[in-house]
């Protein structure tokens, strides 16, 4: 069964991710790849029979277990107590006996194995043909799916056929909790924390329902998790339940004539609290199954396809001329939704609920590349990760108070709002942070218009961030604004003065709360903002210090930047990549080596402090020492690859964006899907070869395509509109498809959208010489034939 | 028995420190004061009955055991085992029955406590005079030493007899390993490391001799304990002496009659290695304690005292005006002695072998603070300590490998070579350390002329250094050398530019290892050093960043640091010292708050680089953001504020730095004597009041006394001279007491000094306004009567 690491593992479709043929030697990654999540629940792709496994996995949206963080030489304000996502009762499980052998899938014969995740349909079908070491056969389907509608509910459809011969088969569904895990890492401690995490507080079987309540140790979240099943089989079928502290079990015996098939549709429910009772907890579970199965199998598929349906037609893109890119940018869409669909003021993690790397984390990447998509492709989503952040604002109001500053220091990275992170030069000092968070506030208002929010959510994020921005810098002896000693998205420089990102985020965050702030002169009032409060946010962005270095025409990424000496690129092997595990960070910290784009997304993100000269001098400038150790990198790149012209380039970094989960460029899908660079293919695309920038309610095109693209095709929402936007080499069509008429931009030139597509000419790009990358760093080139490219 | 916290604990005596009386509230900062130690084995001040006490302590130069140290997010580099200093047998103990009560200050009555370190003896002498519960009164006294002369020796001469009636006496003279300690700190990893360190590999008890021989669990490193005695006493004595794994223990029981005497002088002798063999460490043990025996006590009291009287004659300081400073000097020139005199080839740690502070690491301080003295008192403990360094190089070589460095990288911190530092941006960062090295190499080449030091020890060392530096640093576009992203002297400001400081003692390294492998043509060729090399140090040296505002007429500690916002003194209360505990490291990063001299140290010890205009106001801009949250800052303070003509504030800072311990004015005397504090009231006198600079073979001195003192008098060594100065308000004598004349310079004037005394005039110096301190951060002012102080 063990194939070449070479072949591709998924063929290349439209709409699904396959796999023809089980690949043992991918497990781990197709456990990720194939993982569904409705953004409230998720379940890893695990075979229904649990075994083999890379690695088990049933995740609920901030449903954590507390690990100690220990320091070998302590410091104030060190958070003392880390948040880490916990795998929960595991509902996925159906074993089957068939005869006296149990369904193995590295015993016996496979005659054929075929997993087919479809992106339209929200399911994931397994189909199976098996001979059993005694030499059964038996053909098995099981079609699973987490709602999109209904969000405590999963739900599998599962189907066992005799082949041949009649067989006796005994089906196991269960739910077990507390499952071994493989290694957990290195630290006894945490090993400890981590291990058989649930506490049984309850178990009960009753006809083919079981429920089972549990309790986290440390952090005493509740979680009950319940499953019941409709059964359809030959006439002779025994049926029984059971359950234990930390399993539940229906067994559904029988025997199958050839071409005879017993059906098992399981639902499950899942439901937790930090604060309801045991009852109330698993009353909500009992219900919620109670409703799934008044559904029906039926109509939980038919639910499911018409929430993706509506999704597509707002989200979807469309790619002529290279298909992997076509297939991945669906795919990452899929998992953007499934992430953040039915989070509902809950985070979204960087992993999603695919796995549990970076400990079930959220962090930056969040507003900074996922919410985008949402803001444009399924708002209400974006709303509600901004309005968890809104959730979490006292417990950033005492951080920042904790770090001797006013407002909200939101955190690096947690679960639930409380700081988890356990190195602070790369954790409490990124405070850009917080300025995403302002971001994504300014791009949700901008591009929805949605009052309610910006009074009940935006304008306290905003002022709370201002508030920060306005404490955590200082204007100096000329009267400029600085903001010292922080960390920018570059994280091989760590506690730097005047970060340009930094500043012009914080720029942007400090205006942005003064004019929301004017807008709502009773409310702000309510905070506490008087206008000599707004006056001053204002005065510090204006005086707000962007360092650019006249000697070489750019502007370093923080002061002094470019004064330091540049990586030794020549004299670093392949093999020392990632740098940070190789190399240690003061070497890195002290030296022009940048590990993801920093000064980049800057240029992408305010574009508008740029001159086109400077963004063309400061992309290449910075090409030649970006090793892309981060893989938040490639998607922006890309974008700006674009913005100055370097349309190949651009289709390059793309591809690593869009296929690093499809391909396992970074050899850790094992951990959870990359969700931000999910994103990545969307931004690309509509941002990068679309050109698409939006902002105080103008949005605006600049499209251009690589030679390896026909056609590029897209529906965004902006303002109660749906748009399709259609690029081809020479050409751009803009349709309005709902919603009134707009007044755009392409490439610089206004017009306006009513009823008819607009077709717009595009100029060729004025050819300019490819920039280089550090040795050995260049991303792969993008053939032209794709189905030549190896996995 | 418990006093007045503020009633002072110690009299104010010229050669004495005397605890006229039990103050159980001050045990624990006792236990270091009357610490004593060789610099090979120390002992701490605890009762001869063992209780009650702060902390029992018992250490040999060197012997650890290795600790855990995590990391709650791991990075390259990062050491993971630490080395800590932990508590051996302890030979101190006499338990002694009286009748039937053990004698316990805290029981019975105690008519008299009278404890007494006599820095001319080497002593410590302790009397009592104690009633039991059951009316028996005994009267005590014991004399403890460990001989300076012989290395693995310490001794007691422990004397009781009967007043007023008959007494049962039994003294249980014990060796004890593994005692239990005080709280170990949070970390119960750390604790349970360091609990029980000891395994047991021989005990034998043989007459009045016992050993006790263990290995340390983690480290494997092997000791052995040893003791003997000569017991004097009434005809009828019973003795017997038994062992047990971590116990041996002589029992002498008698009768005394009212004035009958029972005297046991008790030997003990230690031994460890990381090689040896059991037997082998055994017999050395037995063979030490031998010579001891044969010594006899009153030859060790003999050999000890001849020991100091040699010390002092080239070391002593006498200050007329202010007694306290005159005890404190000796009091630090005694304990820098008792840790340095015999470590030979071992470490000098930060605290001595007075306790467990700092886990027993030696840091910075001993070749910045502790070594100039040593230089100058007793050089060959200075060149033992180098020849220390020197042993530890290819520890350092591979650690500056692991860095991707070129030459050495010492250690931050550490007791055996290894980096211990668990905290990298104020560790690994912390190059200046290597530069510490170098300069002390400088400085004894030039006070000693020591050729074979300087071919076998010194050349090396300045080489590894300086090849260190060339890598660290590079040049840049306009052609200056800078030293990136490095950690000076004050800890509160981290991972930064040009750090003045580092890059003028780099550029001294640089020259001075040029200059010493020029001289040593074969040697250097030996070490790989070529011409070219040299010339690439030399021109690194030339071209060196030294950062200066222009528009603050100041030197900013490292580049941009005077554009950092200066840290709110004015809302920073009492409580909030040290800000380390109070604040985090990223606030204290980025302000301008400096926890101890940094740029004023580099004024003293590169005052060549600096103007006197600069000096001057260097120094008044420093003192406004210096809070002195490290002990090692007042003495630098003191010496620059003398320099600059602050005579008065010079010396409350001398008192500050003189009083440390003695005053317990850190409240952590407790955990050992600040080794480096101690130095600094002999460099407030010398450096300070004496203006005493070294360096290419040129020796100056600019004397000025403040209006406390009116005679300061100090000996000192230099190229086979010893000279001792004495200054008046208005006049400096010099004088050769021996060796061949000597060029000096006062205040700036050549003067050859030949056989007679040399008369120089002291000019007033003109008056400037008084610099401030942060609030609430200013030295305590000297007052003119001392005894009106308390402590």
């Amino acid at each position: 069964m063990q194939a070449d690491v070479d072949r591709p593992v998924y063929t290349v479709e439209e709409w699904c991710v396959t796999e023809p043929e089980l690949r043992l030697d991918r497990l781990p990654q197709s456990e990720s790849v194939f993982a569904l999540s409705n953004g409230h629940l998720g379940l890893r792709g695990n075979l229904d029979e649990g075994e083999p496994h890379g690695l088990p996995g049933s995740y609920l949206n901030s449903f954590y277990e507390l690990r100690p963080l220990p320091y070998a030489e302590a410091g104030y304000g060190y958070p003392e107590s880390g948040q880490t996502i916990i795998n929960v009762t595991n509902g996925k499980l159906i074993r089957l006996l068939v005869d006296d052998e149990p369904f193995d899938v590295r015993y016996g014969r496979l005659h054929s194995h075929r997993r087919q995740l479809d992106m339209r349909a929200g399911t994931l079908t397994r189909t199976v043909e098996w001979t059993s070491p005694a030499d059964k056969r038996v053909k098995i389907t099981s079609v699973r799916m987490v709602s999109l509608k209904q969000r405590a509910i999963a739900a599998i459809c599962y189907d066992v056929e005799a082949v041949g011969d009649p067989v006796r088969i005994v089906a196991q569904s269960e739910l077990v909790a507390n499952e071994s895990l493989p290694d957990l890492g290195k630290d006894p401690r945490v090993a400890a924390a981590l291990e058989s995490p649930l506490v049984s507080e309850e178990h009960v079987a009753n006809g083919t329902k079981v429920i089972l309540v549990h309790r986290a140790r440390e952090s005493g979240l509740r979680m009950a998790a319940g499953m019941s099943h409709d059964i359809e089989g030959p006439n002779e079928m025994a049926c029984e339940s059971e359950s234990s502290p930390d399993v539940g079990r229906l067994t559904v015996s029988t025997r199958l004539e050839p071409g005879q098939r017993l059906r098992i549709v399981k639902y499950l429910a899942y439901g937790w609290s930090s604060q309801r009772s045991r009852p109330a907890l698993h009353d909500q579970v009992v219900a919620a199954l109670a409703g799934a199965r008044h559904t029906g199998w039926d109509g939980l598929v038919a639910q499911q396809r018409a929430y993706l349906d509506e999704f597509w037609r707002g989200a979807d893109v469309e790619v002529d001329g290279d298909s992997e890119i076509q297939q991945a940018v669906r795919f990452g869409l899929f998992h953007i939704l499934q992430a953040g669909a039915r989070a509902e003021r809950r985070m979204i993690p960087a992993k999603g609920l695919t796995g549990p790397g970076y400990d079930g984390h959220t962090f930056w990447d969040t507003e900074t590349f996922v919410l985008p998509v949402l803001t444009y492709t399924h708002p209400r989503s974006a709303a509600d990760a901004l309005a968890w952040r809104h959730m979490t604002l006292p417990l950033a109001r005492e951080r920042a108070e904790q770090l001797g500053l006013a407002g909200a220091a939101f955190p690096w990275r947690t679960i639930r709002g409380q700081e988890c992170s356990g190195y602070w030069p790369a954790g409490t000092a990124a405070f850009h942070i917080n300025a995403s968070i302002a971001d994504a506030v300014v791009r949700y208002i901008d591009a929805t218009e949605d009052e309610r929010f910006e009074r009940e959510v935006g304008l306290e994020l905003l002022v709370c961030t201002a508030r920060l921005w306005r404490r955590l810098g200082h204007h100096d002896l000329e009267g400029v604004f600085r903001i010292d000693g922080v960390t920018g998205p570059d994280e091989y420089t760590a506690i730097v003065d005047n970060n340009v990102y930094t500043n012009l985020m914080a720029r942007r965050n400090l205006r942005a709360a003064a004019e929301v702030a004017m807008n709502h002169p009773d409310l702000a009032a309510d905070l506490g903002v008087s206008t000599e409060e707004t006056a001053s946010w204002r005065d510090a962005a204006s005086a707000m210090l962007i360092p650019y270095d006249e000697r070489m025409g750019v502007h370093p990424q923080s002061s002094g930047f470019t004064n330091h000496s540049r990586w030794n690129f020549a004299a670093t092997k392949a093999e020392h990549y990632p740098l940070l595990l190789n190399f240690p960070y003061f070497d890195l910290y002290r030296k022009q080596v940048v590990k993801q784009a920093d000064l980049v997304l800057a240029m992408h993100l305010c574009g508008d402090a740029f001159t086109d000269e400077q963004k063309a001098r400061n992309f290449d400038y910075y090409e030649g020492i970006t090793v892309r150790d981060s893989s938040l990198s490639a998607q922006t790149q890309a974008v700006l690859a674009a913005e100055v012209g370097q349309l190949e380039l651009a289709h390059d970094y793309l591809a690593e964006t869009a296929l690093l989960d499809l391909h396992d460029l970074a050899h850790n899908t094992r951990d959870g899907l990359h969700i931000a660079s999910m994103a990545g293919s969307w931004s690309g695309l509509v941002a990068g070869f679309g050109g698409m920038r939006a902002g105080h309610g103008s949005l605006r095109f600049a499209p251009r395509l690589p030679s390896g693209m026909s056609r590029l095709a897209f529906r965004m929402r902006y303002r109660d509109r749906l748009l399709l936007v259609t690029i081809r080499t020479h050409a751009a069509t803009y349709e309005l498809l709902e919603g009134a008429e707009i007044e755009l931009v392409h490439h610089g030139e206004r017009f306006t959208l009513v009823d008819k597509p607009v077709e717009m000419d595009i100029s060729p790009v004025p050819s300019r010489p490819r920039p280089s990358q550090p040795v050995g760093r260049e991303p792969l080139p993008r053939r032209a034939d794709p189905s030549v490219r190896t996995n």
